[in-house]
């Protein structure tokens, strides 16, 4: 049985939305149960065989300042619901709730493992083979040194041969060129680090990859830092949403317009769904001593199910298990090989 | 009269798409003179009244590094049509070989303007409001500091109102969220230098933007690092070529949906043309002692008249003085202002 705990009252929905994607999950999951975390009167309507409501006085607001999350709201369902994972109650926590702060009461709530000095955000992109690229870090670290990128690298490689089944993930480092030359400094150290990751047979390194291999789908993993990462995926978003507000425009211009509009609306709601980022909503807090699941703010009952179906499978699969035996395994072997100024008992204890 | 110097042999496609696109411009400019540079083999069967050939016996190719291109080969079109600029034979120079030649090669033959410690690439990218959004830095310069940041901002700002005949534009500095705690330590501080720029009144800072509101158009200039700048650019053409693919996909699936792209063709060409790169072909290389404009290396004649166009509106309007009067007015006072580490003496003769 696997048991997921939910904060209800998260994302800009809260209840309204969390409650009927609880009751779907629960329905087409026979081996899972769910620790609804939540406002007592919020969830008193919701009755299931394998549910059980955990109380929650207070509430992060998406627009909460991560100090007053952290410090003032210690009673909020975002805590508690990541409280049940330290508590080995629940396998894993989900919340749509503001990042920075489900971010920061995670880290503060189960530390980070030996190994990993940040935690990182991974999500999944749509690309032109059908698939989803993994991206991270997406908003969590902002000024990255090459260690780090390497550690999100082993994260990610973790996550997505947990979550495909997928043994050795290629793992691209974003750059502006792919010839090593070019780029920060940061990002050429990363890329000799990642390179003799490559050589140890730790990780599956592909190389440099640039901002439209996410959506080529050149490798299955890109790691960038945070900054880079946020930046790639809000312009994405622009493009994207720029246009498909052109196309309705164009297509609702004149009456012969409209028409064909009706004509082509099939073939455009096949486009639709295959760009439907609801599809691939849920991305993984990594690096932690427990399984967190963050779902973006605005999703609808559909999209909140798709993460919980994420973490779910996480939970499933050992996810936090194959983290920390990639890292354990690769951590101490790249502080001696990259002459990284890491001690090994640092490394070890860290 | 403006002179425009073409590198003709620049780009994939060389002669074969520059020439053409020469015809054009001077048939349309009537006030423009060309000097076409390349091997007089090349531009032998061109002729006009207002162009003349500047024989060059050499030719940088699109995969030659930077040292190759400024070390070795010292009469390449490339270099030989930067010199009529310098040496006051042309207003402006206008290339689609190689940026990074490009831009190594213009800064050693013409040197920054002083108060600008580095060049850097602006181009244009169009946005929902039906306009263009300007952005810089993208490529030239990926480790950026603040001061480095707000020079950028100074001469987009230049750049987009000698360009756009329009005052005082609008600025955003590219981040990660709106609150001005977020983003690196060197956005934050590059936030703090824009706004005093803006008290001061030497420019009109917005405030921080997000990768989307390039294409929401929320500013008429958005600023960001060369790394950072080519991620978004990058990663948007791939989101946009991922949608066309999906697009082309769906309607050739089945006689039916064949049936409707028939049906739809015009909106879809309305689309194709409200998104076409190609009227928005020309960066500027901006910060330099001359002007010069970069073409994208695949563009047809129809784009490379575009940026022949955009190097001679930029003559035309005293692109160059523009610039340097807004860093003269602005960067000693800067230095005073910010207390950057940056002497007075040191700021008025860089």
């Amino acid at each position: 049985m696997i048991t997921v705990a939910v904060d209800c009252m998260g994302g800009d929905h809260g209840p309204g939305i969390t409650l009927p994607a609880c009751q779907a999950f629960l329905a087409a999951h026979t081996d899972a149960q769910l620790l609804l975390v939540g406002l007592p009167e919020a969830l008193k309507d919701f009755s299931h065989p394998r549910a059980r409501a955990v109380p929650a006085s207070e509430v992060v607001g998406m627009d909460d300042p991560v100090e007053v999350a952290l410090r003032k709201k210690r009673d909020s369902s975002m805590r508690v619901a990541i409280a049940q994972v330290k508590d080995k109650a629940a396998d894993v926590a989900v919340s749509a709730g503001n990042t920075g702060a489900l971010m920061a009461i995670a880290r503060y709530l189960l530390k980070t493992v030996p190994g990993i000095d940040r935690p990182a955000i991974a999500t999944q992109l749509p690309n032109a083979r059908g698939g989803a690229t993994t991206v991270l870090d997406l908003g969590a670290n902002v000024d990255c040194t090459a260690e780090h990128l390497l550690q999100f690298g082993l994260m990610g490689a973790a996550l997505v041969s947990v979550l495909k089944g997928h043994d050795e993930p290629t793992v691209g480092l974003l750059n502006i060129g792919e010839e090593t030359i070019k780029g920060s400094e940061v990002i050429k150290q990363a890329g000799e680090l990642f390179q003799a990751a490559h050589a140890a047979g730790h990780l599956n390194f592909h190389g440099n990859v640039e901002g439209n291999d996410i959506y080529k789908g050149t490798t299955d993993i890109v790691v960038c830092d945070g900054f880079v990462g946020n930046v790639a995926l809000k312009s994405s978003e622009g493009v994207a949403s720029m246009i498909s507000g052109f196309l309705k425009a164009e297509f609702s211009r004149s009456i012969w317009t409209k028409a064909a509009a009706l004509v082509a609306y099939p073939v455009l709601q096949a486009l639709k769904g295959r760009l439907d980022h609801r599809r691939y909503n849920g991305a993984a807090l990594l690096g932690l001593r427990g399984l967190v699941f963050k779902s973006h703010g605005s999703a609808d009952a559909f999209a909140f199910e798709q993460a919980l179906n994420r973490g779910y499978d996480a939970a499933r699969n050992k996810l936090l298990e194959q983290v920390q035996a990639r890292i354990a395994k690769t951590a101490p072997q790249q502080a001696v090989d990259t002459g990284a100024p890491v001690p090994a008992e640092l490394a070890a204890h860290h």
